[in-house]
């Protein structure tokens, strides 16, 4: 595609809104508007409950960015982001049927951020977070997930956690390994990489190795603070110091989601039977023709080679499941509910090349919504 | 229309979000979201002006309320107020294609509203205050166009206003009378008495006396503020003291919007040819037969009577004006031609029971699009 086509498929933004009854008649001017609508104000007034079942607030998803961590541009800001926020919004819809709308900030400031959010929250029903810097990502999820009685993500951690592990349990099966038998490298300690440690500890994966640019994250470094010391206490088992190449050094699985080159003597230097996560966009860690012949199974994030980690897999039927279940949370249980919903779609045509669904495959969204639905329905929350 | 009606066409909110162009293919996604998307967010990145040509923001109306003055039910929080915001937007869709989102506050204070929207404001073009109590309007919408790049207008003043003085200008056509002639008397001083008094001003009306809950404004009450005060200074050249019945002897014009009733012997005591706008919804300040019976033209805002004062003739022509011409103010000029467009389309078929067009009536937003559009192109703003 060129850049021509690029820019004139985003002439004018790619959303809208729409009504869903149309204002013809006086009379449906009436009822939609005044004085019609006052019946309705006056019942949400009396019966908060009311505004879930006759507003769009409830369906409604806010997608939320600072513009500060932009696909792979950086901090590049709220109205140069609001082209991937419209496109989020697009993909909410097209795969969920899920309306939503991108609200971009015009401060970093995570109180800010929180203050604002909770300030309009009786807009929406639900806020998927996207593309906020590491590590300020962490504390502004977690303080608005206290802050607002609503389903809160952000998406670049959780989406890609859940589709990685969708993975991982396909490739594993693949491979003949068991998923908590495996020994788990991953490059990159930032928003993604933390999310993937952490569903993975979840999913029962005991021997996980973190990386960041000053090598693995293990209890003995003095320069960690805030999630990176929290995983330096919560992973590494083996106390595994040094760089990537000593990690890979008989490792089973290495899940990329640096940028940072992984040369193809690490890839080699894993155990029999490897797996290989290259995820950075659009450069993989290691190319992915390189990494196959040593790595028993690839996966990258791009669409034009196998295996597409892709967060689209995941969002829409997550949030839709949230919505549908009245959820107040995304709880652990409802993304690991995610990822086995995903993996399972595979069925008995897995194989090296296919461990996940497409992105376009029309079954996902609706099999991840029924299986967050069920999990939020079987959730007991302690204290709840 | 019954509740149940009611309730049926408000079930799930009245607002969807649609997907402009479909994401069918691999190669769509690849376009609207990555890696395609990533050149217009880096060119936005590099020249920010690209994002009023390639997002939806700047054809984006947020409707923004607090929930404190909704329809005639008072104070009823943000929530309760959704309602009547989708059906904003439902408005602003139907008559001038314009895209627009609910956003309602949870905090009602000015400081915070204006904090807030500057935060949330690269995520939209323009802002329609709506449903907020006076006076606390006043300097909002005054501090937020000052805080805002952007098209502000709360439309319960200005929408008003805007209507208000194209049935005016006809009802002076069918008296035979100059509007810049006419005595003026306006029961309330809200939103909306203020500011068609000051519309009134602007168009070279000089005789004009507001009222409120303690008799007329005038310099000698020692009870004002703010813009009451003001209003009192810039009206009322003949001091009239007292209440609407001394007001109202040999007036011209009354213009209601206050709620308190009128007794037919004080519409009787007005000048010969008198002209009643009786705006309170749903309940007129004096029944229209009744006005009838003395004045030459009445007007309400009902649609079940001739001449209804219906803001959707105005706000959905202004904003589409304001925002195709990227004007960064809606002027005093722009909302003159405005009234001036709703009262030409009226043409020859003018009469008493005829002054403004049909609400439903399609040729009224475009044509006060394409006025506001001139009158921001032949704008001057002194010091820009």
């Amino acid at each position: 595609m060129t850049d021509a086509e690029i820019f004139a498929a985003h002439e004018g933004g790619k959303l809208s809104v729409a009504v869903d009854r149309p204002l013809a008649t006086k009379r449906d001017l009436s009822i939609a508007y005044t004085p019609g609508v006052a019946q309705v104000s006056r019942a949400i007034a009396a019966e908060p409950a009311l505004a879930a079942t006759h507003t769009w607030a409830s369906r409604l998803v806010a997608v939320v960015s600072d513009g500060t961590a932009v696909l792979g541009l950086g901090d590049i800001g709220p109205s140069a982001s609001l082209p991937v926020m419209e496109g989020k919004s697009a993909l909410f819809k097209t795969f969920a049927g899920l309306d939503s709308i991108p609200i971009v900030l015009d401060t970093t400031d995570v109180d800010e951020i929180i203050e604002t959010l909770v300030r309009i929250a009786p807009s929406f029903g639900a806020v998927n977070l996207e593309d906020i810097s590491a590590p300020r990502c962490f504390e502004l999820e977690r303080r608005l997930i206290e802050a607002l009685d609503m389903p809160v993500m952000h998406d670049d951690q959780h989406g890609t956690a859940v589709v990685a592990l969708a993975a991982l349990t396909n490739a594993a099966k693949v491979v003949g390994k068991e998923l908590g038998s495996l020994k788990v490298v991953i490059a990159g300690a930032g928003a993604a990489g933390i999310a993937v440690a952490e569903i993975l500890l979840t999913a029962g994966v005991t021997d996980v190795v973190l990386i960041d640019s000053k090598g693995t994250l293990h209890t003995g470094r003095e320069d960690l603070a805030g999630m990176k010391a929290e995983f330096a206490e919560r992973t590494n088992p083996r106390a595994v110091a040094g760089g990537v190449s000593h990690a890979l050094e008989g490792a089973d699985v290495f899940i990329g989601v640096s940028s940072s080159k992984v040369p193809e003597e690490d890839i080699a230097a894993m155990a029999e039977g490897s797996i290989v996560f290259a995820l950075s966009n659009p450069d993989p860690e290691v190319a992915p023709e390189t990494a196959r012949r040593h790595a028993a199974v690839v996966a990258t994030g791009r669409s034009d080679f196998p295996n597409q980690i892709n967060n689209v897999l995941a969002f829409p039927g997550i949030f839709r499941g949230a919505l549908d279940a009245g959820a107040r949370r995304i709880t652990p249980a409802m993304k690991l509910a995610a990822a086995r919903a995903i993996a399972d779609l595979v069925g008995e045509d897995i194989s090296a090349e296919y461990i996940v669904p497409s992105p376009l495959d029309p079954r996902v969204a609706p099999a991840v919504t029924e299986a967050v639905m069920r999990a939020a329905a079987s959730a007991v929350v302690p204290g709840e």
